[in-house]
């Protein structure tokens, strides 16, 4: 075979499809797929009846909307799915039997073993073992991951203590109308309307995202050990982390003490940190230069600030990642995935 | 002696003078004094010669705000001091020696040796050895060392890793207004002033509260270990903690991983917490009941919740402490100190 087999092989147009077009991770998935030129043949929008019939650009073509069927995958290559795991769970299956490769966004397959879980960066060879399906990680593990994977390659990662700032959007369109709302309420001296969250979000922080375990964690915090584990290839790896909701539209960020098996230092930290794909080292501190979420909003890639050896642990490392938890955390990720296929 | 001596003692009425009356601080500490049935005599509001001259009420009559000089301290018997380290350093020895007691809430003295740091729910014994001044700890610490001192009696605590979610009113006045202004530039599409914090702190979150030392740690973020030794009488706990401004405008909150000496357990860990002064325990997540900023301002109590057995190390607890730091991490703490005298 010739040198430009492979190329010509990634560039043949694919047929793909959005389940979920209308929300947040969908209008993003347009967008990236234009922004990083993939290679469509055609491009299917598909979404609950209810949002049916509306039209969406793309390309600078009008593209209607059509209600999410279990006959909407024949002639799909790619599935790109983002609408929760029940849409996935149910739908999922008929993409793939229509001879679909899925790429889902929910957490509905992420702990399959025959399902792989891929952040490009990290474990793109573990795309190749799909049987029809792969997962996008979390959100919140995705952005962490990105900056953790580098300083382990370096030093052995052994565990993680976190603390999470997520922004609205994480929890989709309403809960940015929400919060945009209540400043206004409280402005004008009216009462705070709470509809999404169960309590005021607006200049108020919830120590609550997803549901609670028995064990007092919540589902969303054990998804960094547990999908971590299969990202990293660690069975062992631990990871307690504390997800809080923050009054912030757009980009998590994320508290990071990460503990290894080796010693550590500050310039490989550094040097690997900068070497790393898809992550941007923002550290000067004496500039007032780290990450923040109203800067990463809108870009691919995540931010790394505040690294510094920990006072309190050997071996180990602190820092503060920000990242748009709509693009590395959904979005671009499931994207990059696709163009592994 | 007869056994009303004691109470007697407590209740002789104080000469009193408040330096930095017109600050956040300055104004929660009067309030304090009222609620609290302090004992006062007389006091006497010390503010800087652009603050001098107002009128603030006590007690239904108005103070007029005298402008701080050596000579203020005159038959002053307690000088609560909350205008700055600056004010602190330069006019606490003039109290002093005009034979007032001074309790500081800047950070002036608190690593002094000769200075006790104290909260009294945790170290009340140590103010007894002072030699005219003793000093109140930060904001963040005090809220924190308020859960994890009883767990400390319970467990014997060994290191702390923590990430703060800090409301602007630490920051003063200023701040309030600027996050205020902020919101409502954001609201009609203008262009956002900064000028207290170096970024947008509306929608915002900023890893950043107090300079930066060579380490990489804040001052702020250490004084959770350097505080936390005298206060704990433990001289080689380590804290390793990130500071977060975000946008609430009163209570800060704190996600705490604290590593024990000894095995912990859930039941014992949540029966000294319902026991020890001070706090109360806020943990039913099911009923999504878990302290937060809006709830706690204006609350003498710190709040804990999230109460979990710590899923990455051994013997760790990791929970969520909210309090109003104008109260226990301020006012309310210098007059407790006050008390104590």
């Amino acid at each position: 075979m010739s040198k430009t087999d492979h190329s010509n092989n990634i560039s043949t147009p694919k047929h793909l499809a959005i389940v979920g077009a209308t929300g947040a991770v969908g209008i993003e998935m347009m967008k990236v797929l234009e922004r990083r030129n993939f290679p469509v043949a055609s491009l299917r929008l598909l979404a609950s009846p209810r949002s049916a019939g509306k039209s969406l650009e793309f390309r600078g073509e009008q593209i209607v909307v059509e209600p999410l069927t279990e006959n909407s995958f024949k002639g799909i290559d790619i599935a790109l799915f983002s609408a929760g795991g029940g849409i996935s769970k149910e739908f999922a299956p008929h993409a793939v039997k229509a001879g679909a490769i899925v790429v889902d966004n929910s957490s509905a397959f992420r702990m399959d073993a025959g399902v792989p879980l891929v952040v490009p960066e990290i474990n793109a060879a573990d795309a190749g073992s799909h049987s029809g399906i792969l997962a996008n990680p979390n959100c919140t593990t995705a952005i962490t991951l990105m900056a953790v994977h580098p300083l382990h390659r370096a030093f052995g990662l052994k565990r993680i203590i976190a603390s999470s700032y997520q922004a609205v959007s994480g929890t989709g369109a309403r809960a940015i109308e929400e919060l945009r709302q209540q400043v206004d309420e409280i402005s004008q001296g009216r009462p705070v309307t709470k509809d999404v969250y169960p309590h005021q979000i607006a200049f108020n922080v919830l120590p609550h995202v997803d549901s609670f375990l028995e064990d007092g964690y919540t589902r969303e915090e054990m998804k960094m050990q547990n999908e971590g584990r299969r990202i990293l290839h660690l069975p062992h790896f631990t990871a307690s982390v504390t997800c809080v909701r923050v009054p912030v539209y757009r980009a998590h960020s994320v508290a990071v003490t990460a503990e290894f098996e080796n010693p550590v230092s500050l310039e490989k930290a550094r040097e690997v940190l900068m070497e790393a794909p898809g992550i941007t080292l923002h550290d000067d501190p004496s500039k007032a230069i780290y990450p923040m979420p109203i800067e990463c909003s809108g870009e691919d890639n995540c931010r790394v600030g505040r690294l510094r050896l920990d006072c309190a642990l050997p071996n180990a490392l602190t820092f503060w990642v920000s990242g748009d938890q709509l693009l590395k955390g959904a979005a671009l990720n499931a994207v990059q995935i696709a163009e592994l296929l």
